[in-house]
């Protein structure tokens, strides 16, 4: 019977495994370097915790179904749900400032497509306990660092920075009024899909005048030494002093010229209340590499103390595919360390007792399948492995191995230490070093 | 709105989550020491994968839904079936032997208990492409070493070995009769479950004779030496020539110790074809810590070629409670080597810039939330940061900051070079030491 795997889903080979394998280690590393910490929770969740505060698309995306016990649960389409639930659930316990990251997989039901799958992993790293826009600061500031360790830099990616206090004050400010402002913020959240023509006819359908479209359409333009801080409602004003608190201290970090104001961002999630944020290519060829925001009444909402906080989604199919096109992918490899190869059924004991002391240090693959010497080498060369033994009579009875330097073409010659034992304590193979 | 996690699931807080990375870091080194790869597929599929050959208990216990586009689809209840998946697909394309493992996230409906969740994670270590014991032996050793990683030993865990061509020949032999065999092997498979009472008594309702009871009840405790070849038919006969082989190359291992013999292992899939094993804690306090086999038509079952194999799944659930019962889980610390304390708003920049600087070798907090000095002295304690360093007017005019040892309580004086520019060629930390 043959099964196919269900669509927008990837069968992770050994070969496509290594690409994740690559970008979670660099996400981790970069996590920890700013102490954060790993944590994480259940793929299914009940279902109303996406109903809540994720926006008008991601209850529609969730994969929903009734469990044996007839709980209505979902396969969590993001993660901070799930995290402000557990913040919630402890906020009394938990020291301040709390600093987790996760690596998560998620499911959505969305048309499969170039950089958009329905299971994907996201990224979220999160920085909750304060007000403060140096939180902000450095949740950005690891989204840099983590695009930088891959080996770009300011010319391939940048992050585009609002904050929604201010925009929508700004979006007030041209003439949409109140009740329309959420229709007004979904079309501009579109606009780089449905381009400039649509969007402005989109406008018009919503019965604003021209004059207004034409303050909207510059408004998204505006550079943030331009606003005019009279224009601003007293949101809008703290929003205004928000956004440039944070802009000083990414200065004080020197990666100013990583970020940019866009009072065209949105994301679509209904719990951001200021700052917003995307790691975008320059290039604009790819959807958002990353997207995330403040947050402050999140955990309040899920019945938890007044925890207000800040984080973002990297997620994996976007980011893969951008980090291919810009040739920063290392290449594939096995990484083993040592093969040993066997002559025969006989030489097998010493080889596995070779193989054992070398892998106290070492990846190490011995022959299995009883292939002959040629076929074994020429696999030993296929798994890319570093060094070759090969296990015959004379290294039985002399316990001296041959070993081959496979990159530099050298011979060297190690003795082995008959120990049977498996004892940690043994001789190790360096110190046998003839 | 306060909303409780789904039963039978856990919510990894970072000191939680630490045990189980923990667990991971051993399973992963282990692995790749073995030289297996790292693979993964998807976590739904289709629910017809785990209905041919994964026995009766596991179908039952699957999450089952429709998707959006009507697919019946599964949350993975254990990964084998996707290996096999995966194999078929590509069988003609992959080098032999295919030596893969995945540490997988799995659900299964059950009774949520001590050492049985709903939700848990899997080492899967699988070796496929040939039909030597030799493949078998590996697994096992993988399974072994990762015990020994752990710091446990013989009189700590064993492997509960048999072989099911033998043993169905052995209960056979006992009188039992063929259209019995199945539920035979199920009521052995609970035997630690039921005890012997009830084992017996259920047997009689099979209309076992008293005589053949007693046969099958001392067959259960037979030792490998002990077995009569001639009771035995071409099958049986067939496993006990494997079963021998496959010690022969324990042995070889200089693992004997960790290895018996036991005629009532069963597990449950029905892909097994021969050798089966468990690893048991020695006590016999805690479920199975993993259970595995050699599954030789299961390729070929998914539609691809002839592909033999072996392998293990080894969870997270029991292992956890066996490791802390047994004192081998690590104390949890964040693993923060600098904690910056900020005098004021004005050491904040010099204080970011330092970050920077040891960031590219170490993890690193500075104070985010304007917390005064002394408070932010004993956060760096309660975090177990290595070391504590404060900025204040001092040390922005001077550029020299001084280091605290917080295990060792030495202090020392560095230089910050002044690099603004993030530039990774500026002289490191160490090379400005005083």
């Amino acid at each position: 019977m043959k099964i196919s795997p269900v669509k927008g889903t990837r069968d992770f080979y050994p070969e496509v495994k290594f690409n994740q394998d690559f970008i979670f280690k660099a996400w981790e590393k970069v996590s920890k370097k700013f102490g954060y910490e790993n944590f994480d929770g259940p793929l299914l969740e009940p279902a109303d915790l996406w109903r809540l505060k994720s926006g008008n698309e991601i209850p529609d995306q969730m994969y929903v179904f009734k469990d044996k016990g007839n709980r209505e649960v979902a396969i969590r389409p993001e993660l901070t749900p799930t995290l402000a639930r557990m913040v919630a659930a402890k906020s009394k316990g938990i020291a301040r400032p709390i600093k987790w990251y996760t690596i998560g997989r998620c499911w959505r039901y969305e048309r499969a497509q170039a950089g958009r799958l329905r299971e994907f992993w996201q990224l979220n790293v999160d920085c909750l306990g304060s007000e403060s826009m140096q939180l902000d600061a450095e949740v950005i500031v690891t989204a840099i660092e983590i695009m930088r360790n891959f080996g770009l830099n300011e010319k391939d990616f940048y992050i585009r920075l609002g904050n929604r206090q201010l925009i929508e004050s700004l979006i007030l400010s041209t003439g949409v009024k109140k009740e329309q402002l959420k229709d007004v913020s979904r079309l501009i959240d579109k606009l780089d899909k449905i381009g400039e023509e649509k969007f402005k006819l989109s406008l018009k359908d919503l019965k604003m005048s021209d004059s207004s479209i034409n303050k909207l359409w510059d408004m998204l333009k505006l550079k943030i030494e331009k606003i005019d801080d009279k224009s601003l409602d007293a949101k809008g004003k703290e929003g205004l002093s928000k956004i440039k608190e944070l802009l000083k201290y990414i200065k004080f970090y020197g990666l100013e010229k990583y970020v940019e104001f866009d009072p065209s961002i949105m994301r679509g999630f209904d719990y951001y209340t200021s700052t917003v944020f995307e790691v975008f290519d320059r290039s604009k060829k790819f959807r958002a590499i990353a997207g995330g925001g403040r947050y402050d009444n999140l955990v309040k909402d899920f019945g938890g103390d007044e925890v207000s906080g800040v984080g973002y989604g990297m997620g994996d199919v976007v980011l893969e595919l951008f980090l291919k096109e810009k040739n920063k992918l290392p290449e594939y490899s096995k990484n083993v360390d040592y093969f040993i190869g066997v002559m025969d059924e006989k030489a097998l004991e010493f080889a596995l007792q070779t193989a054992t002391k070398l892998r106290e240090e070492n990846n190490v693959e011995v022959e299995l399948i009883g292939r002959n010497l040629s076929k074994q080498m020429k696999y030993a060369k296929k798994i890319g492995a570093k060094k070759l033994i090969i296990i015959g009579d004379d290294e039985v009875k002399t316990k001296k191995v041959k070993v081959k330097d496979l990159e530099k073409g050298k011979e060297e010659v190690f003795v082995i230490s008959q120990d049977k034992t498996n004892n940690k304590k043994a001789k190790t193979w360096k110190e046998k070093y003839l």
